[in-house]
């Protein structure tokens, strides 16, 4: 008995079903005719799109993706799909997976681990299945799981005793870094313990936060991978299998590290930029490294006729800042302006003379120049209808280091769940493919350069320290004496931990940015602003 | 016999355990020897405040709460306490209820109905208790329940079923309009069908986006309320039960609506300032309506002394906006600044002239004007130490007629969720009280002032349209055709529509502010920014 599976891995804009239901059928009728498949698989929801968050409350939103899957139907004959919606049934609403064939739904399954942590909040929305579901198809009996419910024992065990040889995931995995590797040798221990062959189609492109990286596979049933798609692009796949074992395909190389991060972020522009309709991109250019980075991701995304670069000196910023923000531009071949800010500063300082008449200088002055930035910049951003991407990085955002309606001013946050040392590390290997970023931006010392001989280092502790501190407080929740006892001082752990503690409110009004950590800052991690919890 | 029960209705501030016991300490030494209660009952997890998000996932503050139980049960002798607290047993942590009675624990309850819908996200946290449990009490069997609980139908039932006389609630029950009095409906009546008497006790204060209202009550065994704690402030009441039965004792009137929602945005700046260690408030006072209902509020939470009032005329201001604008402040007593904004507006139109060479004006010019009250406001809360209020609407923030970092640029957004037609009612409902706000400010038409002869009503239906449409479409989730059908013209729906689709980019960004509707814009309303569903 032979059958051929297609994998669609596909690219869907969230909420836009009409938009979507054309991109599947699409994508089937090449399955069909380019890959004579008998079965195509997409990812979880794909209907909707992931994550469609509140707008599966609205009655009106379900209503159109329940129709959708009646049409879909109708429109695509000749093969069988295998699509994910969600499934309005007794008033309770499922995240379902559907087979269509021949105009008739085959088969359906509810996704019975609905996961509730970090940036999933399935139990919001959704009600559990409670049953595995098999069906047959070309005299092979195939089984229906959903994302979670492979990752978690005993779904694939009783799908196997439902009768399943062959089984078919629907998945909105999300990117973190290492996430590919993570998820295959998880899903594959399962596979090889169940003994069941799986094809496990994941959906890829930007929404939000969030960056799903493809990688579709399919294992066999000893859990070795024999067939793996592309990461971060579209990409249909196919697989035969015979007498229900699949036939080994040409396996996508991973990503290594460093390269995946880049590819994530900047998969994330191109899509937060393509799928919110913006003319292009624009971002302020300091010289430093931040900036640089974020200027060669958009380019990367966009292409260098849709970025634009402004420079904003001012009296702090030295020579040499300028000089390399002009590398920049020109290595990239993107426009830039230089306006320098000394006149609004200037302004500002008169306007509130008075009031700030005997008091000293603090950091209220810096922030002056911080939003003089934002305001030139966004000020062009809105004439153009280009999208403003702030430069801050992880390291910036967990200590407040950054000033709101500044530096933070702006759409999207590309380099936001980027730590500083990573920073470095993305521009090294950009710098490896061809070289864009001046080596001295790499080598200097980092200042936001708001002061005369600002240095990063004066209020912070060396990232090589700080990073390495935030990593185990942040995403590890670690507690202070367990930082300490894995050798940190004291006094660095102290003043990391008491900034992020205290910067929640910044980090509450930030652009939303792509999530690349293991916990990124935003609807992966929920802190209060008011809160008299202290980690020191 | 007799049985004494106080009703602890505290604000706790969320994460500080340490304060929160000793207040915990506090009011039960207080319920024992001024009321000579035998049990005092406190609100929900009151051991960490509600809700501490995701301060849950931190081992060390988990740690912390469940050990503070022990120091608890120790510290107060000679009167039973029913606390609240995070319970880690076997991995899982559970939303627990505990009697302690003469340095032991009596009986240990774990919530059964876990929230995972609007603002709630218990089930991110928490795994569910799966029975009823009821202790023997001075000859009494009583029963304790946790919020949710008492809501859904079936968990009073099987509690009386275990045997319980007297059930317990403990509550952290967030404000809405009218949430007083459909609580008490709805518990009311499954009390009257259980035939039990029941003791609610709900924690009271701001908590970032909430404010908990108190309205503690008791019901006997028909569903009649006999006693009532107040609102909005800290109250401990005391009840007696004599062979089970709830002697009826004083009942504190509920604020009739306007009045409600008066009191409930006071507390949240209140709360917000002093949890948050700010030294005070300011705001820009514009001579609007918006600016004038947030001074006032201010105020009342603050007191006069801690707030001042920034003025900052453009050439588009009206002499009656100035002169309104001074009135409000020496009504009530507010030191005032006027700072034009001219200067700045001119330092970035010269900056900005080469880049905006041959485009002509449109909103960018409007929002550099926003942008530059903004840092100016933003200036001196940096160098005062005080909180910056934002003061827009609902209904501004529904449709984004707000300039992000411009009139959007403050730490906490008062108004956020009161529609604009509210925003009168509640002035009207202040100057009854005391004549605040000129009269001319209430009946000028609404005005953003950054055009010539500019009018809200220029580029939006009239409030009186937008208001209920927005009502329908933002809480209701109702469709464009049902909105339509209800009496609104089809443009005005597309348009409140559309602008609302196009603006969770403004509202992700935007301070948080206090929850006075069925659904707030926030952690209660969560849509994605990329999104292809249109309303209409």
């Amino acid at each position: 008995m032979s059958l051929t599976i297609a994998l669609a891995q596909t690219n869907f804009r969230v909420g836009d079903i009409a938009a979507n239901i054309k991109h599947l059928a699409a994508a089937a009728i090449l399955a069909r005719d380019e890959h004579h498949a008998d079965l195509v698989v997409f990812p979880e929801l794909c209907i909707i799109g992931y994550p469609a968050e509140d707008l599966l409350l609205r009655a009106d939103f379900i209503t159109a993706a329940n129709n959708a899957i009646y049409q879909l139907a109708d429109e695509v004959e000749g093969i069988a799909l295998v699509v994910g919606f969600p499934e309005l049934a007794d008033g309770k609403l499922y995240n379902s997976a559907v087979v269509l064939h021949q105009g008739v739904m085959v088969a359906k399954y509810r996704k019975q681990a609905l996961p509730n942590y970090g940036v999933f909040d399935e139990q919001r929305y959704f009600a559990a299945g409670d049953r595995p579901c098999v069906f047959e198809f070309n005299g092979v009996f195939i089984g229906l799981t959903i994302c979670e419910d492979v990752w978690r024992a005993g779904i694939i065990e009783a799908t196997r005793e439902a009768g399943a040889e062959i089984l078919l995931t629907l998945n909105a995995s999300p990117y973190q870094s290492g996430k590919s590797q993570l998820r295959e040798s998880v899903i594959c221990q399962q596979v090889k313990t169940a003994g069941l062959p799986l094809v496990y189609v994941n959906q890829v492109g930007g929404q939000d936060e969030l960056v799903f990286d493809g990688a579709s596979f399919v294992a066999d049933a000893q859990g070795k991978i024999i067939y793996r798609a592309r990461e971060f692009a579209e990409d249909i796949g196919v697989v035969n299998f015979v007498g229900g074992h699949p036939i080994a395909a040409a396996c996508a190389q991973l990503y290594a590290d460093v390269a995946s991060e880049y590819q994530a972020l900047t998969l994330g522009i191109k899509d937060y930029v393509a799928k919110n309709g913006f003319q292009g991109a624009l971002l302020g250019l300091s010289g430093g490294i931040d900036s640089a980075l974020v200027l060669a991701l958009a380019v990367d995304a966009l292409g260098a006729d849709k970025v634009e670069a402004v420079l904003m000196p001012s009296r702090y910023t030295q020579a040499m800042s300028n000089e390399d923000a002009v590398l920049e531009a020109q290595a990239l071949g993107v426009k830039y302006h230089v306006i320098p800010i000394e006149p609004a500063v200037a302004a500002f300082t008169g306007m509130l003379a008075d009031v700030f008449a005997g008091s000293g200088k603090d950091t209220t002055e810096e922030n002056i120049q911080a939003r003089c930035r934002g305001t030139v910049l966004m000020a062009i951003s809105n004439k153009q209808g280009k999208l403003l991407l702030t430069t801050g990085n992880k390291s910036e955002m967990s200590v407040g280091y950054a000033t709101l309606y500044g530096d933070m001013a702006g759409g999207f946050a590309p380099i936001k769940d980027v730590p500083k040392l990573l920073v470095y590390q993305l521009a090294k290997y950009r710098n490896s493919l061809a070289l864009v970023i001046p080596e001295r931006v790499i080598i200097r010392a980092p200042s936001a350069e708001l002061a005369a001989d600002q240095k990063d280092e004066d209020s912070l502790p060396p990232y090589e320290v700080l990073d390495p501190i935030l990593e185990r407080y942040v995403e590890g929740d670690q507690t202070a004496e367990a930082i300490i006892a894995a050798g940190f001082r004291p006094e660095d752990v102290a003043r990391a931990i008491s900034l992020v503690d205290r910067n929640e409110y910044k980090r509450r009004q930030s652009p939303p940015g792509i999530k690349i950590t293991s916990r990124a800052f935003g609807r992966d991690r929920r802190y209060p602003i008011t809160s008299g919890y202290r980690g020191i």
